[in-house]
């Protein structure tokens, strides 16, 4: 069954050759959906006929957002230890590894359960495609677990057992990398696509992070790494040499790490969640984008420092805090998160591309950082169903 | 008929006395709804029966937020404006005029029906007290009709007729002024409650804000001040003065201010999205509270500054960049907006208090620091009313 969405005031393709500027946007438009994908786009009054018709009211529709760097599969939560560290109040807190210890001790159902209900929360925000990280199981078992489960939900599963050393491996990185390069590597390869490793002090070396991500290629998955979060680092000088799909955090970064990225197909993948939920400085956007690299914007939603699934949110502190403009925040959070999981399907809407739909109950694009927290979904399509 | 919800994981009451802290924090709570008051709050056990119930299945629940700073009573919108201040374009804006002019020429109809888009989507955010303000019609005939279509759906109506100097009077603030104080009040005194003016370089001195405020409260009404936005300046020292119940923005404050707000009665009206929306400092809350003032948090929702409607953003950003702790920031967008209002009646769940409640898709205030950006509304009644 087709569907026609007339009376678009702003269609946000995506497609340069098809609007205005880099969003490609069309005004007065129509879009056709048919069998899951954009069968037509362009001016309502020359829309073909469909079965369905929806009148959008002068609203604006844009591709549904990408959300490309997610940590989902857990159990629990630590907002007492966001409390007390907003508050600056002393807090015992074990971090990742607390909740590392919840997961290991979670059924699958409940899991499952857990992942579904933030993938749908995602879904009624305009969220469309979903990546999804393990990297709290830490077991071979456990990290199986993880990406298996993952699998079945989101849309791009990467293995992230390089998360943080677990404590059986306390005092021994090395033979948890060499855990994680190998058994653990194996058991998960079949279920994901991407490998991930956080490159950082107190996390994974550069040897470490670089044996973890080679292993990965050699196992046929792409790397992304974790890098430059909290301070200057190797990171993503390495993601760069080893052609990884995106570098993400990208908070610290020299000269040097700017024009790696900027001459590379690595994306720069923003997470502005996490500094504004851990009150560090925001990475500056404006610096890689002037230098010509690709950025990305994603939400990092996890339990400990960023528990926000909001790509909108995401969307209006980058024009408030990384100097990105309204139209760039909106492409890095539907194209971009695109560009850096390697998909041409999502993130635009051309025609062939995937019909994943968002429809604000606003006339602009802009409108997304001009109304920062107010919920402005109208409707949302996923591959032509309507999920909202 | 009377409401029981039940099984409420976290009860917010505001009342100290009833629970711990501040907030008056109750687990495993109940709470009972008749006539549109609470008639019973306390242990989910020890719950009265009644003819309806309700079950929070562990959820948080608060007093509705008090939104008592907004400026709803406009046509039109200023996105372009907005995008071109993020983007460092310029822009030939007229600011408050551009407003004004658009307000002036529309219909009653039209601004009936934005004003309660914008209260609706505030109940469905949570908001059950709204605070509206005329101030941009600027006449005598237009701002007694903004009080007047303020008065139909708003819970607080302020007259701002000194809100800018409209075009007509050009050189001659002083004319302007005494329009304001004699027959613009005395149109518009029926239908208000609150006197207020905005007292700022470029808009009012101290001289003219004090003749407005006083004219006001000769007509009998209470003055409250937008003091202090955009550098230091009279404002709060004249809020103080004249028993003003609210100074509102506290930007830039001296320590003089800082004390006279303390020794007062006169809340400290902080307006996060604001900052935000331009870019400016955030006030310093924890000065504020360290010092023994009495602080409430607002949207200041307005198609210039702020057009967010978001009490729960404001709350997020309070305590990420203002510095409250999540309670605090809690408080202040109930019972803050409540004493700033002065009103005893809303932003507590007390038995007596009207039946505004907020049921939180989470398992405790915290979540509104925690999650920013997500939407988390499970459930709002108004005076007993279920709206979402
Ligand atoms: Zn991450
Ligand atoms: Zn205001």
């Amino acid at each position: 069954m087709s569907t026609v969405i007339g009376n678009i005031g702003e269609l946000v393709t995506n497609e340069p050759g098809l609007g205005e500027g880099p969003l490609g946007l069309l005004r007065d438009a129509a879009l056709v959906l048919d069998g899951g994908k954009v069968a037509w786009a362009g001016r309502s009054a020359d829309a073909p006929a469909a079965d369905e018709a929806y009148d959008a009211g002068g609203r604006a529709v844009l591709p549904g957002y990408v959300d490309s760097h997610a940590h989902l599969v857990f159990a629990g939560e630590r907002a007492e230890e966001f409390a007390a560290r907003m508050s600056g109040r002393p807090y015992a807190a074990g971090g990742i590894r607390t909740t590392v210890a919840r997961t290991r001790a979670a059924g699958d159902e409940e899991l499952r359960a857990n992942l579904r209900r933030l993938v749908d929360e995602m879904a009624r925000q305009g969220t469309t495609t979903v990546e999804c990280k393990s990297g709290y199981g830490l077991s071979v078992e456990q990290e199986e677990r993880a990406v298996r489960i993952a699998a079945e939900v989101a849309d791009e599963v990467t293995f992230l057992g390089a998360h943080v050393v677990p404590p059986e491996y306390d005092g021994d990185a090395a033979g948890y990398v060499r855990l994680v390069s190998t058994e653990m590597l194996a058991a998960c390869a079949p279920h994901a696509r991407w490998v991930d490793v956080f490159c950082e002090t107190g996390a994974f070396d550069e040897d470490q992070s670089r044996e973890v991500l080679e292993a990965g290629v050699r196992a046929g998955l792409t790397p992304r790494v974790h890098a430059n979060q909290l301070r200057p680092g190797p990171g993503v000088r390495l993601a760069v040499e080893l052609g990884a799909a995106s570098a993400d955090h990208c908070t610290f970064l020299t000269d040097a790490d700017v024009e790696a990225l900027a001459g590379s197909e690595t994306v720069a993948t923003l997470l502005p969640g996490v500094e504004f939920s851990t009150r560090q400085p925001y990475p500056d956007a404006r610096r890689l984008i002037d230098a010509g690299a690709t950025v990305a914007l994603a939400t990092d939603c996890n339990p400990g420092s960023c528990y926000s699934s909001s790509m909108a949110f995401c969307v209006a502190v980058a024009v408030r805090d990384m100097r990105m403009t309204p139209a760039e925040a909106v492409w890095a959070a539907t194209a971009g998160g695109a560009r850096a999981l390697r998909r041409t399907d999502v993130g635009r809407l051309g025609v062939g591309a995937r019909a994943d739909v968002l429809m604000l109950d606003a006339p602009s694009h802009v409108h997304l950082a001009y109304r920062p927290g107010v919920p402005q979904v109208a409707a949302v399509w996923r591959a032509g169903v309507k999920q909202v």
